[in-house]
């Protein structure tokens, strides 16, 4: 890993308090990690190091990692879970996607179904989509009165506010992908017969919707990338790239937390196993 | 994998309505499976061949998996999650763990918390422990009258027919470990600091009520080994062995589900991407 990560991070960080500039960021980011072959060994290096972390984190049991993964259709949410988390397995990582909201859901506040879903201790959660949706397809679609999305903004830097103070570190990455990729993405999905069943005649719908899209997200970029949660804009055009830059600071976060096995309070000659 | 794991199968399968004879089952089963490169080469292929199954599960969206996993302190139930899904990575296995229950779960029916952890289409769910500890530890300890866990047994067959009925494929392993290989394990949290963390002297009082547990899994496993969801008896000893056996049994089980990618009701040229 002879890479510059910490300027890799800042490249792609949303500075708090300061405009997003969604516009002006890279979707390709070649010059911000050239070379493939760098960046699938720092990935195998990363997945192996979180797996490590992550077990030092369930024996710790007092804080919680929460990865969010927000990305128009076709941007990689589930390629990446796939590319960051795999090497974990299932025991310490839970996956929870947010699709249209059920009844039940639609009964209760917004972040009901996103607080019930937050990672115990021990544990990573990642969010395939979150309650950002509630920040764009929600506005987009004219889901709920204007007045009240508006709210949701600072409703949301709250909620985090809380889950961070409370142990639980929470991780954001947009997949900012161009919509030239996206059209390849799609038309790969007409294309190939066994890709057919993910195409979505609804995802070509919200691609008419591209601009509208891309002006929500940079909104909630300026108005939720928090000093206790920062928003990062990866590059997601490559997908080697999107997942060696997510991975490495995912193992930096882990790293910076510093989970610890438990020192236990007896002596192992304390015990005699019969 | 050219070994006969249908003979495999059929040696740890507990016969639907014959008496499962625990104490004379194998622990180490080296005459079942001799060779380790073979089985970890087999294991290998499996967990490969799960995965891709695992993707086609999914994209036909209409039936589940569930693995439950039964077995004393140290037996290796994390260890086969680890072994048998890592390769499918955390997206389509989700893993719940049954400790003790809280008060909000005692509040109602035994399986009130196992059904609702029952893995949606198109997931597999492996059980770390299970309803079987209702009929288990709550036997052994006393934890619920007697005549409740009587009826307990039917209960539970009633419940897993139901699953099966309703797209739910149910596999059951008990993991086999012998007295002594316990006692080698728990020994090595002590002797090993990076270990210290797993042992629980909790443990060793659970230890004692050795033949108490058996006689309870025995119990379990003659009268719970049904049509629909039968036991099978993994020798647990030697950690490649049991890995090998169970992968092997769940690919079996996904094969013979054989879950298809969704045929589409229209052709490729009704869309254009633009």
């Amino acid at each position: 890993m002879t890479h510059d990560w910490k300027a890799i991070d800042e490249a792609v960080r949303v500075e708090p308090g300061k405009k997003s500039k969604l516009r002006a960021r890279e979707c390709v980011g070649a010059d911000l990690l050239p070379d493939r072959e760098v960046a699938e060994g720092a990935l195998k290096d990363c997945a192996k190091a979180i797996d490590v972390l992550q077990d030092r984190l369930w024996a710790e049991r007092s804080r919680a990692l929460l990865v969010v993964l927000q990305g128009i259709d076709t941007s990689g949410k589930d390629g990446t879970v796939r590319g960051v988390f795999n090497q974990c397995g299932p025991l310490g990582v839970s996956v929870t996607a947010f699709g249209k909201p059920t009844e039940e859901e639609l009964a209760h506040d917004y972040l009901w179904r996103v607080h019930a879903a937050v990672p115990k201790k021990g544990m990573i959660g990642v969010f395939n989509r979150s309650h950002y949706e509630d920040v764009l397809v929600a506005k987009v679609r004219g889901l709920a009165p204007k007045d009240a999305i508006e709210q949701r903004y600072d409703q949301i830097n709250a909620f985090e506010k809380h889950l961070s103070e409370n142990g639980v570190t929470v991780l954001k990455f947009m997949l900012h992908i161009s919509k030239e990729e996206q059209r390849q993405r799609l038309q790969e999905r007409l294309d190939k017969p066994e890709k057919n069943w993910k195409f979505n005649a609804g995802d070509l719908e919200d691609r008419k919707l591209w601009d509208e899209y891309q002006a929500a997200y940079e909104t909630l970029l300026d108005r939720c990338s928090t000093e206790h949660a920062p928003w990062r804009v990866i590059p997601a055009d490559k997908k080697w790239r999107r997942n060696a830059i997510i991975a490495a600071i995912v193992h930096g976060t882990l790293e910076e937390m510093n989970p610890r096995y438990p020192v236990v309070e007896w002596k192992p000659t304390d015990y005699v196993v019969e």
